[in-house]
């Protein structure tokens, strides 16, 4: 169904409806979920947000004025859950139970009654703005804000190329409802823990280039992690510090897993496809941004990636 | 005069212009100065800009399509310069000559003919776009790069409490026009030289925190810039880095010069005001960012900063 009107309509008829996320939720799953929620909520309906894995704890206020229900469920809908495999620990209860997908990811695989899939929309939080609007719900200040916060995070606060100038049209208006926009930001793009701090100066001691400079890598491992005293939620944002550097193509980020697998994520820069480098490895994503999984030693792991990254530039 | 119409009124009886920027330029003094020198130019008069101090070689591309041009000066502008001492070089040649003062600092000290301070703009490119509109020009592809770059630099990108919804509004419309704009966020926001990443490192291994953590410090030595090979002109961006760490509300970078002294950038979180602080050393600036120069060495400078930011917290 390609029409967020009748999404919205067939919104207005159900009750009793569950939200899906994705595993290791960032602003945008939340974000888009809790709003929806809100606005369900609005119309007299019950709903709630089924989140999974660790939420890291900058994003609480997100449920700001989210009631607390009881219910039976009815109806489920995923948010910015681009494969049955992102569900996560939710996957088997829910994969085939999805009755609405609404996602900006152009490759969805989600199989569901109804989906809207709008892969030019920066954020799914902008679909969700379109959805207020179409089902006719005025955005109070804590949806505001949990749209505000998806479309931010998801754009880098509206620096990268997914960002249009319809997503700074929404969040003018945004703005205008949220006051806390600023708080927002600054939560989500500044503030540091003292650990995460002291993990990136670790990581910065791992920082290794090859390829003549085009391509840098750098690692976490368990003991770095257990060391500097953080947790599996507040791992995000370590993959753009090797993309950063001048002159690097193709910037890889390790992170040793408890399972004994290496997670690798690759971002890149120009003409370079950091999913084409995924995939020679079963991975994938988007062009600029992508990830796989690889067992091994860390210098194994490491070698493994290097001499590809070489073959590649 | 504050009429921005009259203003463009004004400049359109005047030929042989030249215009000054601050300091050290940054992205919002050059963005500016370039789009009203192209404005200028497309009305068929002579225009010139005139910097001072180092210009990092990331702005060279704000000269993209300015005729450089033979001529005697006529009239002088300033465009956000917010008080004479911070023309630099510039000074004694222009401070008295400024015939029109173009800036969004409300506390802006520069004697002119005619000034045009609107201190709710976020940069001082906002008023030139303003400026463009009041005068009927189109914007080129070249302007728009301009105006984006001044409106983005000094918002973070649109992530500081100074943007407004007009902010990002004016963005949109830029937008449309300069598709290079993610190239301008990648360049401004992201790229770091291998040199200034070397510098950083270093810089993380002289943080210090004080009065249970609500302040931090770090410090950079002109030994520290010659060992990692960086000019003044690549020091910028060092100052935001101990604001972030949680639970910090006073953030202070010192900074050794070559004249014997330090300059001190401090920025404050909630309600503590870097301005007064940096007001007890003689200097001054904004609520949230402000500056001052002190003498001595490393470690007596140190101590007396956090001997003061103690005092005070």
């Amino acid at each position: 169904m390609n029409n967020l009107f009748s999404i919205g309509e067939l919104l207005k008829e159900k009750d009793n409806i569950e939200i899906l996320t994705h595993h290791y939720p960032d602003g945008d799953t939340l974000g888009s979920a809790y709003a929806l929620c809100l606005m369900l909520q609005s119309l007299g309906k019950k709903a709630r947000v089924i989140t999974s894995g660790a939420v890291a704890r900058k994003y609480d206020f997100l449920k700001n004025g989210v009631e607390v229900q009881e219910f039976q469920r009815d109806y489920v809908v995923s948010v910015d859950v681009a494969a049955p495999s992102l569900l996560g620990e939710n996957q088997a209860e829910y994969e085939n139970i999805i009755d609405l997908c609404i996602d900006h990811h152009g490759t969805n695989s989600i199989v569901a009654k109804d989906s809207y899939i709008d892969a030019k929309a920066a954020a799914t939080g902008e679909i969700i703005y379109e959805l207020s609007k179409e089902m006719g719900i005025g955005l109070t200040r804590d949806m505001a804000s949990c749209i505000y916060t998806g479309i931010s995070t998801d754009t880098g606060c509206f620096r990268y190329s997914n960002t249009t100038p319809c997503t700074l049209l929404i969040a003018a208006e945004l703005m205008a409802v949220t006051p806390n926009w600023h708080e927002i930001n600054t939560e989500m793009f500044e503030v540091k823990t003292k650990e995460k701090l002291q993990l990136e100066r670790m990581v910065y001691d791992t920082l290794e280039y090859s390829c003549e400079g085009k391509c840098a890598l750098i690692y976490t491992t368990l003991k770095m992690q257990e060391e500097a005293g953080i947790g599996d939620d507040e791992m995000e944002g370590l993959a753009s510090i090797p993309r950063q550097i001048e002159g690097v193509l193709l910037g890889i980020t390790m992170r040793e897993k408890a399972d004994g697998t290496f997670k690798i994520s690759v971002r890149s820069n120009k003409d370079v496809s950091a999913s084409d480098f995924c995939a020679r490895f079963g991975g994938g994503g988007h062009k600029a941004a992508a990830g796989c999984t690889i067992e091994g030693d860390l210098e194994t792991v490491k070698k493994l990636l290097l001499d590809a990254a070489c073959e590649m530039l």
